[in-house]
């Protein structure tokens, strides 16, 4: 028989689970871990509500366990470290994203790619090497080895720091190894949700020329005026679209909805980098000739590794860079989630755990 | 009514023709443009028959035009110069690719990829900006801007080099674009024919590992013993593929064939790149997930500039990298045709020009 939640570890914890696949949260006690050497222990302040946490929720990709208690966008202070931790001391600001593990010897996290490290630990819903299950960010209290604990400049707000762990990464990094962040360059964005309007955000900040293809014609003023996009194309106006055919020197791609991929091949210049970090669940079909003809390329790219987040989170500080959020109590998480299922949310949910989730809630 | 190919041009030239998507090759009388200042003539001493020119005696692209004069990897010596043309002197040894002509201003020409220049003129085919429709190499004469003129070193031999023009720098070019010719990499080679044959020869020039990845079984001991690959894998064989997922940094897939490229996607190492430079008709379906999970790409390439050209020619003379031929009388090019549709050749036919095309013939 599985031991209790919170018998399991030493440390009380308390937050927020689903307990199947219905996908409703709920209050959860549960434990964490003692402190350990290498570890920093933080109480949560703030935690983002990713896309993710819904298909996870509702174990929309087959691998949720339950009880899950999501988040992966967590940002608190330092209230205990261990005895060998030396990049962070009690009362520091910290965040951690997707990952809390990972094997530390293949060549990824030789590399700091840690996020493609094959026996990387998701933040929450995985077994961790101690053997239990990881939970995420809807709680009181988060521990971490202190490699993949995230400093956060005493500039950017904890619950604007809050989304950047995942959101913000999953965005800056591919713009920073496909070579789109150049000054001067051309850079679709397609699809503005969480992940896209951040994009458009660091695009902007490398001096990228910005334009947003999106199939809502609503979005486009918010997108040009608010955002500061340069352009703003919608996905299904064959006139504009083929106006455009050639322009852009690359493409973020933020939709996880299935979509045609083939019109955004023809808006790339030669030699142009369409780069997916949404995964539609069908499969697109693709013809090679396009391709060829141009030199072009579609890629894949999944958050990012220990020391590019760090980076981006100091980027964002310097840059004042940071989500459109909406910060919401905890008890408003169940309401969240369905609008988030809805879109109806610009541009990010941020759980107020510091000042909402109480024991007794 | 349009001229009569005999009197378009000055000067006279003989050849073998395509009349019609039956795609039988005859004797044919035409003419070239008088050598103009910027022009390099010369006599054709070789061409390689291209897969490509097989699609295109049949019209299987839908773009040939009537009588068609095949040949993209022509190989010859300096006749005649014209007055501005510095480059070049009479008794050269040159060669003529794909190209022939292209705009000359687009960015694309400006960083010496005329191969992808919008505008750019084949060498077969194709409308030049005179008006008239270019004319291969299954013919006894030649006639390009010096600018799509490549220099033949001496220690090449003009039979050898001729395949190079198509054949090699269309595999030359992605191992360098795509940064696969790092010593010590991994690299696949899907397809063993005229391009794969001349990939593996690179690939092993610049310190690669290589596997060669074939439907055949049967190429298994020459692609290792004669050709110098390091492994081979046979596509339908589940359980080396398995064996051998993760494990290679970047494939050169050369196969125009309809065929599976999700395993290919799993024979990739994280950050591994599949570069297709072979246009299988059906578009092929793409879960995104393999590319997001590992950060892996997809792309085309096709064939090279000249300058590009130029470097992977004297490349070849330097390392004495040379196709395996089977070097033809221009009668043999029918039969040639239909053995190059079964696949039944090792691994390019060459026209012996210099020596059995006759105007008589």
């Amino acid at each position: 028989m599985a031991t209790q939640p919170e018998l399991e570890h030493t440390n009380k914890a308390f937050g927020y689970a689903a307990r199947d696949s219905f996908g409703v949260l709920s209050p959860f006690n549960f434990s964490r871990r003692e402190t350990g050497e290498k570890d920093v222990a933080f109480k949560v302040l703030y935690c983002g509500i990713c896309h993710s946490d819904l298909h996870m929720v509702k174990n929309e990709w087959g691998m949720s366990t339950y009880p899950l208690v999501p988040g992966h966008e967590i940002a608190g202070i330092v209230t205990e470290v261990g005895s060998k931790v030396d990049k962070f001391k009690v009362g520091d600001r910290v965040g951690v994203g997707c990952l809390v593990d990972s094997c530390r010897t293949c060549q990824n996290c030789e590399e700091n790619l840690e996020n493609y490290c094959p026996r990387s630990t998701l933040t929450y819903g995985a077994k961790h090497s101690d053997g239990t299950i990881t939970h995420g960010g809807y709680s009181d209290s988060m521990v971490a080895d202190e490699h993949f604990v995230i400093r956060i400049p005493d500039s950017l707000p904890l619950e604007a720091a809050a989304p950047l762990l995942c959101a913000g990464i999953t965005v800056y990094s591919p713009l920073r190894y496909f070579e789109l962040d150049k000054p001067g360059l051309h850079v679709g964005i397609v699809g503005l949700g969480g992940l896209g309007h951040m994009a458009v955000k660091y695009a902007k900040a490398f001096g990228a020329n910005v334009t947003v293809i999106s199939t809502s014609p609503n979005k486009e003023k918010e997108a040009i005026e608010h955002l500061g996009a340069d352009s703003f194309l919608i996905s299904r106006d064959q006139d504009k679209l083929q106006a455009a055919v050639g322009t852009l020197d690359g493409i973020i791609d933020t939709v996880s909805a299935n979509h045609p991929i083939v019109p955004l091949i023809g808006l790339l210049k030669s030699h142009g980098k369409l780069v997916m970090v949404g995964a539609p669940e069908k499969p697109f079909e693709l013809q090679v000739f396009p391709l060829l003809q141009g030199r072009k390329l579609i890629a894949g790219s999944a958050i990012g590794g220990l020391k590019e987040t760090q980076e981006m989170i100091d980027f964002s500080a310097k840059h004042n860079i940071k989500p459109e959020i909406e910060v919401i109590p905890v008890d408003y998480i169940n309401t969240a989630m369905e609008r988030l299922h809805k879109a109806d949310v610009k541009y990010r949910f941020v759980i107020d755990i510091g000042n909402t989730l109480k024991p007794s809630s």
